[in-house]
């Protein structure tokens, strides 16, 4: 008996929703969405709208939510029910946890409404849900059957969520060989362009890790979070978009991948400077605008007991004509190059 | 990828947490246990007792319960944790979800200390939450990697919880064959001591049929449902408890399915006689003191849209000489059946 991660992906330049049972599928969706695009929607018996975001993961209106969707739909869903979740990362999540504990589980389609959904958090079969604070404490693996992609959906998104997108498609390239000819890209005529016509490749590549070791137990699933560590802190410190700050991660990882002598300083060079010809944002060129104190960053890491308890972390390190891999640092090596970076006030 | 749907079984005669680390792992128990055994639980680190019963399995006070657990032990646990779940059958669904869901997936360990639960419900990876009334609508399938039995515990139940037992127990025997000896369990002491000296072979049983179909889509495990379509009506009629309305249920099956010719009389005869013997109630023995209205069962099969839908159900017959087997029927014949065996006033 086994579970199936990789999903069936059909890409569509417009919107077509006609995989779907709109008599019986419930449809979770971005409440936003209705408005944006008010004759798509029109025709569904059941569709729930919600309020995309955190407050959406939060653990509280997450239960909150199945217990209205059992009034509204779950009471006559059975085994053979479909779900259909339409939006980003969010409602992706909620959505996803929903399908999996229905009926101990029911068909999961996803709609994927952001360049980052579109291109990650669809695929690869994880949910999470935060409980008071802790990020994705309750979720589960639960990939799903299908993910549908829509272009017309995509475009309607600002370059800043394309930006963010793009820093997951940068990851994925720069996990399977960080000796990356970004010359091509440079060709095109812009960033969703690129994302686009790259998509599925980089989707692709995506399953293929998962499907090494799709339960997280082996440590390859481990490699998605080239950029992570590091983004992640930005993140918390920073509230810009996950995206944007996987993107400043990357650059880090570059950094001390090369400083480790795991990348070249030519392939470290060659993709910042066709970074920059993309006109994505890079922090380092301008870190004193992002320097945060010492401290905060211990905070930050005071609540992650296992690094605490353990005293280290696994890093992503980029590799110069080869793999991304795994290598475990303690966290004051890792304090020590985020200060040799410069991004820590003096 | 595949998911272990056997647990690893131990029997012990008293009551031991030798295996547990009592200083990490998270012991979720059904809080009457605490003062019935009060020198057994004076030691852990993370003890979380909860009431046990139906309330338990309601989304908003397992939902509750999650979110109170973030705070208590959820924050700190990881992916190795262990979630140790310590009651009867309410708990360990309860306590079977957040091990399901928590980091998706922990390690799962039940101690049923209830006989049906020791019996049935700690075996083949299935929980379940009420919503909004509606049994078991969110759950998953998520076996537990080991199951602890102690005849310490179960030996602390009354016998109306050890007849509960018996109906599983009868159950998993009758599955196998309706040509049933059951000469030999009346040279026994009680009913308390056949449980215990057949428990592992008919949690066996029940690994091989959950094996065959792990997450119920072949059909095969709708085995398990022997004596409960008619022994889920009396349940909620009769507010009786569980085991002893699946015993009439029993001999509902046994009389439709000698009356469809799958089973002998001399079967049925046979274990009916037995049956008495061994001082298990038999209602239709009594039947006038249990029958019920046509509108009632009526008013029941309405909440089962699933049902109401199709039409039909699947109804489990007993064979002579050989494995039980699921027809389906149409709700007529199964009303005119409960009609015909006398269950229903006149």
């Amino acid at each position: 008996m086994s579970q199936i991660f990789r999903s069936s992906l059909f890409f569509k330049e417009t919107i077509d929703f006609g995989f779907a049972d709109k008599e019986t599928d419930l449809l979770i969706i971005d409440k936003t969405l209705l408005s944006l695009f008010p004759h798509v929607f029109t025709d569904w018996s059941f569709l729930y709208g919600v309020s995309a975001g955190e407050s959406l993961k939060e653990w509280k209106t997450a239960a909150q939510h199945i217990e209205t969707l059992a009034g509204f739909w779950g009471c006559q869903a059975h085994r053979q029910s479909r779900v259909i979740v339409c939006g980003g990362g969010s409602v992706g999540d909620f959505g996803g946890f929903y399908a999996s504990v229905l009926k101990r589980g029911v068909e999961l389609v996803h709609v994927p409404t952001t360049w980052l959904a579109a291109i990650d958090s669809a695929h690869g079969g994880k949910n999470g849900l935060n409980v008071q604070g802790v990020k994705n404490q309750i979720g589960a693996f639960y990939p799903a059957r299908g993910v549908h992609i829509f272009k017309e959906f995509l475009l309607g998104q600002s370059l800043e969520r394309a930006i963010d997108g793009f820093g997951e498609y940068l990851k994925m390239r720069l996990i399977e060989n960080a000796t990356l000819d970004m010359s091509p890209l440079l060709k095109k005529q812009n960033l969703m362009e690129i994302l686009w016509q790259d998509l599925k490749t980089t989707i692709e590549s995506k399953y293929l890790i998962v499907e090494e070791d799709p339960r997280e137990t082996l440590g390859v699933r481990l490699l998605l979070n080239l950029g992570h560590t590091f983004g992640h802190i930005l993140e918390a410190l920073t509230q810009s978009s996950h995206g944007l700050c996987v993107l400043q991660g990357l650059d880090f990882s570059m950094k001390w991948s090369v400083a480790r002598g795991f990348m070249s300083v030519e392939d470290q060079q060659h993709i910042l400077k066709h970074w920059r010809q993309l006109s994505l944002p890079l922090w380092s060129d301008t870190i004193a605008e992002h320097r945060f104190s010492k401290s905060s960053l211990q905070t930050l890491f005071k609540q992650d007991k296992k690094i605490i308890s353990t005293g280290e972390l696994n890093f992503v390190f980029m590799k110069s004509g080869g793999r991304a891999f795994v290598q475990k640092v303690s966290l004051d090596e890792f304090t020590q190059e985020v200060q040799r970076q410069g991004w820590v006030e003096s």
